[in-house]
Protein backbone atom coordinates (compact mmCIF):
# COMPACT_ATOMS: atom_id res chain seq x y z
CA UNK A 1 0.00 0.00 0.00
CA UNK A 2 1.36 3.76 -0.56
CA UNK A 3 1.21 6.43 1.24
CA UNK A 4 1.71 9.53 0.01
CA UNK A 5 2.24 12.93 1.93
CA UNK A 6 0.86 15.99 -0.06
CA UNK A 7 1.83 19.68 0.97
CA UNK A 8 -1.19 21.74 -0.02
CA UNK A 9 -1.89 26.09 0.46
CA UNK A 10 -6.19 26.86 0.50
CA UNK A 11 -7.60 30.19 0.83
CA UNK A 12 -10.11 29.36 3.81
CA UNK A 13 -12.47 32.42 3.17
CA UNK A 14 -14.96 29.87 1.86
CA UNK A 15 -14.82 26.88 3.58
CA UNK A 16 -15.73 25.78 7.14
CA UNK A 17 -12.50 25.10 7.81
CA UNK A 18 -9.90 21.49 7.21
CA UNK A 19 -12.02 18.91 8.63
CA UNK A 20 -15.10 17.65 7.34
CA UNK A 21 -18.26 17.88 9.53
CA UNK A 22 -22.40 17.51 9.07
CA UNK A 23 -23.79 20.27 7.14
CA UNK A 24 -20.91 22.17 5.93
CA UNK A 25 -18.39 22.28 3.18
CA UNK A 26 -14.85 21.57 4.35
CA UNK A 27 -11.34 21.84 2.24
CA UNK A 28 -10.68 18.15 3.62
CA UNK A 29 -14.39 17.24 1.88
CA UNK A 30 -13.24 19.02 -1.73
CA UNK A 31 -9.92 17.08 -1.85
CA UNK A 32 -11.11 13.97 -0.73
CA UNK A 33 -13.64 13.89 -3.37
CA UNK A 34 -11.37 14.89 -5.85
CA UNK A 35 -8.65 12.26 -4.99
CA UNK A 36 -11.31 9.48 -5.11
CA UNK A 37 -13.21 10.56 -8.00
CA UNK A 38 -9.12 10.85 -9.56
CA UNK A 39 -7.75 7.71 -8.21
CA UNK A 40 -11.09 5.68 -8.52
CA UNK A 41 -11.60 4.35 -4.90
CA UNK A 42 -12.69 5.60 -1.82
CA UNK A 43 -10.01 7.95 -0.50
CA UNK A 44 -9.66 9.62 3.40
CA UNK A 45 -6.88 11.95 4.28
CA UNK A 46 -5.23 12.65 7.28
CA UNK A 47 -4.39 16.14 7.78
CA UNK A 48 -1.89 17.45 9.72
CA UNK A 49 -4.37 20.09 11.91
CA UNK A 50 -7.68 21.54 12.05
CA UNK A 51 -7.65 24.66 10.87
CA UNK A 52 -11.05 26.82 11.76
CA UNK A 53 -13.61 28.71 9.69
CA UNK A 54 -11.48 31.28 7.82
CA UNK A 55 -8.19 30.41 8.66
CA UNK A 56 -6.15 30.20 5.86
CA UNK A 57 -2.91 28.03 5.22
CA UNK A 58 0.54 28.28 3.75
CA UNK A 59 1.79 25.01 4.06
CA UNK A 60 -0.57 22.60 5.01
CA UNK A 61 0.10 18.64 4.87
CA UNK A 62 -1.73 15.69 4.62
CA UNK A 63 -1.30 12.09 3.87
CA UNK A 64 -3.06 8.91 2.61
CA UNK A 65 -3.08 5.42 1.41
CA UNK A 66 -3.52 4.13 -1.53
CA UNK A 67 -3.08 1.18 -4.08
CA UNK A 68 -3.21 3.68 -7.54
CA UNK A 69 0.44 3.30 -8.97
CA UNK A 70 0.00 6.84 -10.18
CA UNK A 71 3.14 8.84 -10.28
CA UNK A 72 3.05 11.87 -8.12
CA UNK A 73 4.09 14.12 -10.45
CA UNK A 74 0.88 13.33 -12.41
CA UNK A 75 -1.20 12.74 -9.40
CA UNK A 76 -0.54 16.58 -8.58
CA UNK A 77 -0.85 18.14 -12.17
CA UNK A 78 -4.47 15.93 -12.08
CA UNK A 79 -5.53 17.46 -9.02
CA UNK A 80 -4.36 21.15 -9.43
CA UNK A 81 -6.55 20.66 -12.44
CA UNK A 82 -9.54 19.88 -11.01
CA UNK A 83 -9.68 21.77 -7.59
CA UNK A 84 -11.00 25.03 -6.96
CA UNK A 85 -8.64 28.31 -7.43
CA UNK A 86 -8.36 28.39 -3.86
CA UNK A 87 -7.18 25.24 -2.94
CA UNK A 88 -3.92 24.19 -4.36
CA UNK A 89 -1.63 21.08 -4.26
CA UNK A 90 2.04 22.56 -4.01
CA UNK A 91 3.95 18.58 -3.60
CA UNK A 92 3.53 14.89 -3.39
CA UNK A 93 5.50 12.25 -2.47
CA UNK A 94 5.64 8.94 -1.20
CA UNK A 95 6.79 8.27 1.98
CA UNK A 96 7.22 5.18 4.33
CA UNK A 97 3.36 3.76 5.10
CA UNK A 98 3.78 4.18 8.95
CA UNK A 99 4.00 8.51 8.05
CA UNK A 100 0.88 10.04 9.44
CA UNK A 101 0.53 13.99 8.80
CA UNK A 102 -0.73 14.30 12.11
CA UNK A 103 0.78 12.14 14.61
CA UNK A 104 4.63 12.56 13.37
CA UNK A 105 4.20 16.56 13.60
CA UNK A 106 6.94 18.04 15.16
CA UNK A 107 5.10 21.33 15.29
CA UNK A 108 3.70 24.28 13.83
CA UNK A 109 4.14 28.26 12.63
CA UNK A 110 1.38 30.39 12.35
CA UNK A 111 1.06 33.77 11.56
CA UNK A 112 -1.36 36.44 11.90
CA UNK A 113 -1.30 39.49 9.68
CA UNK A 114 -2.83 43.04 10.79
CA UNK A 115 -3.63 45.69 8.41
CA UNK A 116 -2.42 48.55 9.85
CA UNK A 117 -3.55 50.93 7.21
CA UNK A 118 -5.37 53.78 7.44
CA UNK A 119 -7.87 52.17 4.84
CA UNK A 120 -8.52 48.86 4.30
CA UNK A 121 -6.74 46.76 1.88
CA UNK A 122 -9.09 45.94 -0.94
CA UNK A 123 -6.77 43.65 -2.26
CA UNK A 124 -6.53 41.37 1.06
CA UNK A 125 -9.98 41.03 1.37
CA UNK A 126 -10.71 38.42 4.07
CA UNK A 127 -6.53 37.65 3.77
CA UNK A 128 -5.87 40.10 7.13
CA UNK A 129 -7.20 41.95 10.10
CA UNK A 130 -8.14 45.04 9.62
CA UNK A 131 -6.78 47.70 12.28
CA UNK A 132 -6.55 51.32 11.49
CA UNK A 133 -5.53 52.85 14.78
CA UNK A 134 -1.98 53.16 16.19
CA UNK A 135 0.33 50.24 16.44
CA UNK A 136 3.93 49.62 18.75
CA UNK A 137 5.08 46.27 17.21
CA UNK A 138 8.21 46.93 19.24
CA UNK A 139 6.03 46.86 22.39
CA UNK A 140 3.71 43.89 21.41
CA UNK A 141 6.83 41.89 20.12
CA UNK A 142 8.42 42.33 24.00
CA UNK A 143 5.38 41.60 25.60
CA UNK A 144 4.86 38.53 23.53
CA UNK A 145 8.31 37.05 24.58
CA UNK A 146 6.83 36.35 28.03
CA UNK A 147 4.42 33.67 26.24
CA UNK A 148 7.79 31.78 24.89
CA UNK A 149 8.70 28.59 26.93
CA UNK A 150 6.36 25.79 28.25
CA UNK A 151 3.16 27.37 29.52
CA UNK A 152 -0.43 26.60 30.92
CA UNK A 153 -2.31 28.23 28.18
CA UNK A 154 -5.65 27.82 29.49
CA UNK A 155 -6.63 31.32 29.47
CA UNK A 156 -5.87 31.48 25.70
CA UNK A 157 -8.47 28.26 24.71
CA UNK A 158 -12.01 28.62 23.38
CA UNK A 159 -13.94 27.82 26.61
CA UNK A 160 -16.17 25.02 24.85
CA UNK A 161 -12.64 23.17 23.91
CA UNK A 162 -11.82 22.79 27.21
CA UNK A 163 -13.25 19.84 28.14
CA UNK A 164 -12.09 17.86 25.42
CA UNK A 165 -8.44 18.45 26.60
CA UNK A 166 -6.11 15.98 28.99
CA UNK A 167 -3.50 19.26 29.57
CA UNK A 168 -3.47 22.62 28.48
CA UNK A 169 0.35 22.95 28.61
CA UNK A 170 2.12 23.64 25.55
CA UNK A 171 5.82 24.77 24.04
CA UNK A 172 6.06 27.93 22.53
CA UNK A 173 9.39 27.95 21.16
CA UNK A 174 9.79 31.39 19.31
CA UNK A 175 7.14 34.67 19.25
CA UNK A 176 7.92 37.59 16.59
CA UNK A 177 6.01 40.35 15.97
CA UNK A 178 7.52 42.26 13.14
CA UNK A 179 6.00 45.24 10.76
CA UNK A 180 6.03 45.12 7.20
CA UNK A 181 5.18 48.46 5.64
CA UNK A 182 1.53 49.01 6.58
CA UNK A 183 0.79 44.74 7.48
CA UNK A 184 2.30 44.34 10.92
CA UNK A 185 2.94 40.11 11.34
CA UNK A 186 3.04 38.02 14.03
CA UNK A 187 4.56 34.52 14.00
CA UNK A 188 3.95 32.06 17.00
CA UNK A 189 6.30 28.84 16.47
CA UNK A 190 5.42 26.10 19.00
CA UNK A 191 4.86 22.00 19.54
CA UNK A 192 1.13 22.39 19.45
CA UNK A 193 -1.87 25.02 19.97
CA UNK A 194 -5.06 25.27 21.97
CA UNK A 195 -8.48 25.88 20.01
CA UNK A 196 -8.82 29.70 19.03
CA UNK A 197 -5.25 30.27 20.81
CA UNK A 198 -3.24 31.63 18.43
CA UNK A 199 -6.33 34.44 17.59
CA UNK A 200 -6.61 34.78 21.35
CA UNK A 201 -2.81 35.38 22.08
CA UNK A 202 -2.78 38.13 19.63
CA UNK A 203 -5.52 39.38 20.78
CA UNK A 204 -4.10 39.98 23.81
CA UNK A 205 -0.97 41.43 22.10
CA UNK A 206 -3.72 44.29 20.11
CA UNK A 207 -4.92 44.92 23.96
CA UNK A 208 -1.54 45.35 25.32
CA UNK A 209 -0.93 47.81 22.59
CA UNK A 210 -4.48 49.58 23.28
CA UNK A 211 -3.40 49.74 27.22
CA UNK A 212 -5.74 47.68 28.03
CA UNK A 213 -3.57 45.01 29.26
CA UNK A 214 -0.05 44.91 31.00
CA UNK A 215 2.63 42.33 31.47
CA UNK A 216 1.71 41.65 34.89
CA UNK A 217 -1.82 40.63 33.26
CA UNK A 218 -0.09 38.26 31.16
CA UNK A 219 1.92 36.51 33.55
CA UNK A 220 -1.29 36.54 35.61
CA UNK A 221 -3.23 34.51 32.74
CA UNK A 222 -0.29 32.12 32.25
CA UNK A 223 -0.43 31.74 35.91
CA UNK A 224 -4.17 31.34 37.20
CA UNK A 225 -5.50 30.12 33.65
CA UNK A 226 -7.98 33.09 33.47
CA UNK A 227 -9.25 33.53 30.07
CA UNK A 228 -10.58 37.44 31.79
CA UNK A 229 -7.03 38.40 31.91
CA UNK A 230 -6.17 37.73 28.35
CA UNK A 231 -7.49 39.51 25.31
CA UNK A 232 -10.47 39.18 22.97
CA UNK A 233 -10.36 36.46 19.97
CA UNK A 234 -9.44 38.09 16.92
CA UNK A 235 -10.87 37.54 13.32
CA UNK A 236 -9.69 34.14 12.20
CA UNK A 237 -9.40 35.94 8.01
CA UNK A 238 -5.98 37.25 9.24
CA UNK A 239 -5.02 33.77 10.29
CA UNK A 240 -2.54 31.21 8.29
CA UNK A 241 -0.95 28.01 8.76
CA UNK A 242 2.50 29.34 7.92
CA UNK A 243 4.30 25.88 8.10
CA UNK A 244 4.23 22.63 9.79
CA UNK A 245 7.46 20.67 10.67
CA UNK A 246 8.44 17.17 10.41
CA UNK B 1 -19.28 74.93 -6.27
CA UNK B 2 -17.19 72.63 -4.10
CA UNK B 3 -14.46 70.09 -6.14
CA UNK B 4 -13.53 67.30 -4.88
CA UNK B 5 -10.31 65.38 -5.66
CA UNK B 6 -10.38 61.72 -4.28
CA UNK B 7 -8.28 58.66 -4.69
CA UNK B 8 -9.52 55.38 -4.22
CA UNK B 9 -8.10 51.38 -4.75
CA UNK B 10 -10.42 48.73 -6.15
CA UNK B 11 -10.62 45.24 -7.10
CA UNK B 12 -12.01 44.69 -10.44
CA UNK B 13 -12.77 40.88 -10.01
CA UNK B 14 -16.55 41.28 -9.85
CA UNK B 15 -16.79 44.63 -11.66
CA UNK B 16 -16.98 45.31 -15.50
CA UNK B 17 -14.44 48.06 -15.62
CA UNK B 18 -14.37 52.06 -14.17
CA UNK B 19 -17.18 53.19 -16.73
CA UNK B 20 -20.44 53.33 -15.90
CA UNK B 21 -22.65 51.10 -19.26
CA UNK B 22 -25.90 49.80 -19.77
CA UNK B 23 -26.59 46.24 -18.20
CA UNK B 24 -23.45 46.00 -16.65
CA UNK B 25 -21.98 46.90 -12.62
CA UNK B 26 -19.38 49.02 -13.17
CA UNK B 27 -17.35 50.96 -10.38
CA UNK B 28 -18.12 54.51 -11.03
CA UNK B 29 -21.75 52.88 -10.40
CA UNK B 30 -21.33 52.12 -7.35
CA UNK B 31 -19.21 55.27 -6.30
CA UNK B 32 -21.95 57.41 -7.73
CA UNK B 33 -25.05 55.49 -5.91
CA UNK B 34 -23.18 55.51 -2.56
CA UNK B 35 -21.73 59.20 -3.21
CA UNK B 36 -25.56 60.58 -4.01
CA UNK B 37 -27.22 58.95 -0.80
CA UNK B 38 -24.62 60.02 1.24
CA UNK B 39 -24.49 63.96 0.21
CA UNK B 40 -28.03 63.68 -0.98
CA UNK B 41 -28.02 64.88 -4.15
CA UNK B 42 -27.37 63.41 -7.86
CA UNK B 43 -23.82 63.21 -8.13
CA UNK B 44 -21.63 62.52 -11.17
CA UNK B 45 -17.70 61.52 -10.89
CA UNK B 46 -15.06 62.07 -13.78
CA UNK B 47 -12.77 59.62 -13.78
CA UNK B 48 -9.00 59.23 -14.25
CA UNK B 49 -8.88 56.56 -16.90
CA UNK B 50 -11.50 53.76 -18.11
CA UNK B 51 -10.31 50.28 -16.67
CA UNK B 52 -11.88 47.12 -18.74
CA UNK B 53 -13.81 44.32 -16.93
CA UNK B 54 -11.49 43.03 -14.45
CA UNK B 55 -8.15 45.25 -14.17
CA UNK B 56 -7.94 46.55 -10.63
CA UNK B 57 -6.58 50.05 -9.74
CA UNK B 58 -4.05 51.09 -6.40
CA UNK B 59 -4.48 54.49 -7.44
CA UNK B 60 -7.63 55.97 -9.12
CA UNK B 61 -8.75 59.21 -9.29
CA UNK B 62 -11.96 60.92 -9.70
CA UNK B 63 -13.31 64.37 -9.12
CA UNK B 64 -16.93 65.50 -8.29
CA UNK B 65 -18.70 68.93 -7.84
CA UNK B 66 -20.92 69.39 -4.90
CA UNK B 67 -22.70 72.03 -3.07
CA UNK B 68 -22.46 69.80 0.28
CA UNK B 69 -19.89 71.03 2.66
CA UNK B 70 -19.34 67.72 4.42
CA UNK B 71 -15.44 67.92 5.69
CA UNK B 72 -13.16 65.91 3.35
CA UNK B 73 -12.10 63.66 6.05
CA UNK B 74 -16.24 63.01 6.96
CA UNK B 75 -16.94 61.84 3.63
CA UNK B 76 -13.53 59.37 3.63
CA UNK B 77 -15.18 57.58 6.56
CA UNK B 78 -18.60 58.07 5.79
CA UNK B 79 -18.10 56.44 2.03
CA UNK B 80 -15.61 53.52 3.40
CA UNK B 81 -18.23 52.35 5.78
CA UNK B 82 -20.91 52.33 2.94
CA UNK B 83 -18.36 50.28 -0.10
CA UNK B 84 -18.33 46.71 -0.20
CA UNK B 85 -15.08 45.68 0.80
CA UNK B 86 -13.22 45.31 -3.13
CA UNK B 87 -13.47 49.26 -3.34
CA UNK B 88 -11.82 51.74 -0.75
CA UNK B 89 -11.62 55.68 -0.76
CA UNK B 90 -8.18 56.36 0.16
CA UNK B 91 -7.86 60.29 0.44
CA UNK B 92 -9.99 63.34 -0.27
CA UNK B 93 -8.86 67.26 -1.06
CA UNK B 94 -10.40 70.07 -1.96
CA UNK B 95 -9.23 71.66 -5.44
CA UNK B 96 -9.60 74.46 -7.64
CA UNK B 97 -12.83 74.73 -9.49
CA UNK B 98 -11.41 73.94 -12.66
CA UNK B 99 -9.52 70.49 -11.90
CA UNK B 100 -10.77 67.48 -14.53
CA UNK B 101 -9.38 64.14 -12.98
CA UNK B 102 -8.79 63.00 -16.68
CA UNK B 103 -8.34 65.65 -18.62
CA UNK B 104 -5.50 67.37 -16.08
CA UNK B 105 -3.39 64.12 -15.93
CA UNK B 106 0.21 63.81 -17.09
CA UNK B 107 0.63 60.22 -17.14
CA UNK B 108 -0.05 56.97 -15.55
CA UNK B 109 2.09 53.71 -14.45
CA UNK B 110 0.40 50.57 -14.90
CA UNK B 111 1.60 46.99 -13.43
CA UNK B 112 1.37 43.69 -14.82
CA UNK B 113 1.54 40.89 -12.20
CA UNK B 114 2.52 37.26 -13.72
CA UNK B 115 2.38 34.45 -11.18
CA UNK B 116 5.55 32.74 -12.31
CA UNK B 117 5.43 29.80 -9.09
CA UNK B 118 5.27 26.53 -10.08
CA UNK B 119 1.37 26.06 -8.76
CA UNK B 120 -1.19 28.97 -8.45
CA UNK B 121 -1.19 31.50 -5.54
CA UNK B 122 -4.46 31.11 -4.00
CA UNK B 123 -4.22 34.41 -1.88
CA UNK B 124 -3.86 36.24 -5.38
CA UNK B 125 -7.23 34.66 -6.96
CA UNK B 126 -8.06 36.99 -10.29
CA UNK B 127 -5.06 39.34 -8.76
CA UNK B 128 -2.35 38.14 -11.31
CA UNK B 129 -1.89 35.89 -14.40
CA UNK B 130 -0.80 32.18 -13.48
CA UNK B 131 2.74 31.63 -15.80
CA UNK B 132 4.38 28.23 -14.75
CA UNK B 133 6.52 28.30 -16.86
CA UNK B 134 10.39 29.52 -17.62
CA UNK B 135 10.18 33.20 -17.74
CA UNK B 136 13.52 34.97 -18.23
CA UNK B 137 12.78 38.84 -16.90
CA UNK B 138 15.99 40.32 -18.15
CA UNK B 139 15.82 38.78 -21.57
CA UNK B 140 12.02 40.21 -21.21
CA UNK B 141 13.16 43.79 -20.04
CA UNK B 142 15.83 44.08 -22.78
CA UNK B 143 13.01 43.82 -24.92
CA UNK B 144 10.65 46.10 -23.41
CA UNK B 145 13.54 49.06 -23.53
CA UNK B 146 12.08 49.01 -27.59
CA UNK B 147 8.40 50.42 -27.00
CA UNK B 148 10.41 53.23 -24.89
CA UNK B 149 9.60 56.68 -26.44
CA UNK B 150 7.28 58.17 -29.00
CA UNK B 151 5.70 55.72 -31.08
CA UNK B 152 2.85 54.36 -32.75
CA UNK B 153 1.46 51.76 -30.52
CA UNK B 154 -1.31 51.11 -33.39
CA UNK B 155 -0.68 47.43 -33.16
CA UNK B 156 -0.64 46.97 -29.81
CA UNK B 157 -4.82 48.53 -29.69
CA UNK B 158 -7.48 46.34 -29.33
CA UNK B 159 -8.80 45.99 -33.34
CA UNK B 160 -12.62 47.40 -32.36
CA UNK B 161 -11.58 50.80 -30.94
CA UNK B 162 -9.24 52.05 -33.76
CA UNK B 163 -11.96 53.53 -35.28
CA UNK B 164 -12.48 55.82 -32.80
CA UNK B 165 -8.87 57.33 -32.38
CA UNK B 166 -7.70 60.04 -33.72
CA UNK B 167 -3.88 59.18 -32.97
CA UNK B 168 -2.35 56.16 -31.86
CA UNK B 169 0.91 57.89 -31.02
CA UNK B 170 1.55 57.47 -27.44
CA UNK B 171 5.52 58.43 -25.42
CA UNK B 172 6.26 55.02 -22.91
CA UNK B 173 8.94 57.45 -20.44
CA UNK B 174 10.13 53.76 -18.71
CA UNK B 175 9.07 50.21 -18.84
CA UNK B 176 10.61 48.33 -16.07
CA UNK B 177 10.55 44.42 -15.89
CA UNK B 178 11.78 42.66 -12.52
CA UNK B 179 11.44 39.69 -10.69
CA UNK B 180 9.51 39.82 -6.77
CA UNK B 181 10.07 36.47 -6.02
CA UNK B 182 8.00 33.98 -7.52
CA UNK B 183 6.74 37.42 -9.44
CA UNK B 184 7.55 39.07 -12.08
CA UNK B 185 6.58 42.21 -12.44
CA UNK B 186 6.11 45.06 -15.58
CA UNK B 187 6.12 48.54 -15.17
CA UNK B 188 5.10 50.84 -17.64
CA UNK B 189 4.83 54.11 -17.24
CA UNK B 190 3.89 56.55 -20.15
CA UNK B 191 1.61 59.55 -21.09
CA UNK B 192 -1.28 57.55 -22.51
CA UNK B 193 -2.64 54.07 -23.29
CA UNK B 194 -4.34 52.44 -25.82
CA UNK B 195 -7.07 50.00 -25.44
CA UNK B 196 -5.87 47.13 -24.52
CA UNK B 197 -2.35 48.05 -24.96
CA UNK B 198 -0.55 47.26 -21.67
CA UNK B 199 -2.01 43.48 -21.77
CA UNK B 200 -0.70 43.11 -25.50
CA UNK B 201 2.81 45.12 -24.56
CA UNK B 202 3.09 42.54 -21.93
CA UNK B 203 2.15 39.40 -23.95
CA UNK B 204 4.63 40.53 -26.57
CA UNK B 205 7.37 40.14 -24.26
CA UNK B 206 6.02 36.87 -22.83
CA UNK B 207 6.55 35.79 -26.31
CA UNK B 208 9.81 37.38 -26.59
CA UNK B 209 10.45 34.90 -23.97
CA UNK B 210 9.19 31.84 -25.71
CA UNK B 211 10.69 32.82 -28.83
CA UNK B 212 7.40 33.34 -30.60
CA UNK B 213 9.20 37.16 -31.57
CA UNK B 214 12.03 38.73 -32.13
CA UNK B 215 13.80 41.99 -31.48
CA UNK B 216 13.33 42.60 -35.18
CA UNK B 217 9.25 41.72 -34.89
CA UNK B 218 9.15 44.28 -32.22
CA UNK B 219 11.13 47.29 -34.38
CA UNK B 220 8.64 45.71 -37.21
CA UNK B 221 5.14 45.93 -35.42
CA UNK B 222 5.86 49.55 -34.30
CA UNK B 223 6.86 50.69 -37.92
CA UNK B 224 4.47 48.80 -39.25
CA UNK B 225 1.14 48.49 -37.02
CA UNK B 226 0.41 45.30 -37.91
CA UNK B 227 -0.96 43.62 -34.84
CA UNK B 228 0.42 40.15 -36.24
CA UNK B 229 3.86 41.17 -35.20
CA UNK B 230 2.90 42.04 -31.53
CA UNK B 231 1.61 39.52 -29.04
CA UNK B 232 -1.23 37.75 -27.75
CA UNK B 233 -3.47 40.39 -25.06
CA UNK B 234 -2.82 38.45 -21.79
CA UNK B 235 -5.84 38.47 -18.96
CA UNK B 236 -6.92 41.29 -17.28
CA UNK B 237 -6.28 40.02 -13.80
CA UNK B 238 -2.76 40.82 -13.92
CA UNK B 239 -3.59 44.58 -14.82
CA UNK B 240 -3.57 47.26 -11.89
CA UNK B 241 -3.25 50.89 -12.70
CA UNK B 242 -0.90 51.57 -10.40
CA UNK B 243 -0.46 55.24 -10.40
CA UNK B 244 -1.81 58.45 -11.80
CA UNK B 245 0.32 61.98 -12.29
CA UNK B 246 -1.09 65.18 -12.46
Amino acid sequence: MRNLKVKTAYNGSAYHGWQSQNNALAIQDVIEQRLSKMLGEKISVNGCSRTDTGVHAKDFCFNFHTENPIPCEGLLKGMNSQLPDDIALLSCEEVDESFHARFDSKGKQYLYIVNNAAQRDVFMQNLAFFYPYKLDENKMNEAAQLFVGEHDFKAFCKAESLAHLKSTVRTISEFKVIRNGNFVEFYVTGDGFLHNMVRILVGTLIYVNENKRTKDDILASLATGKREKAGITLSPCGLYLNKIYY
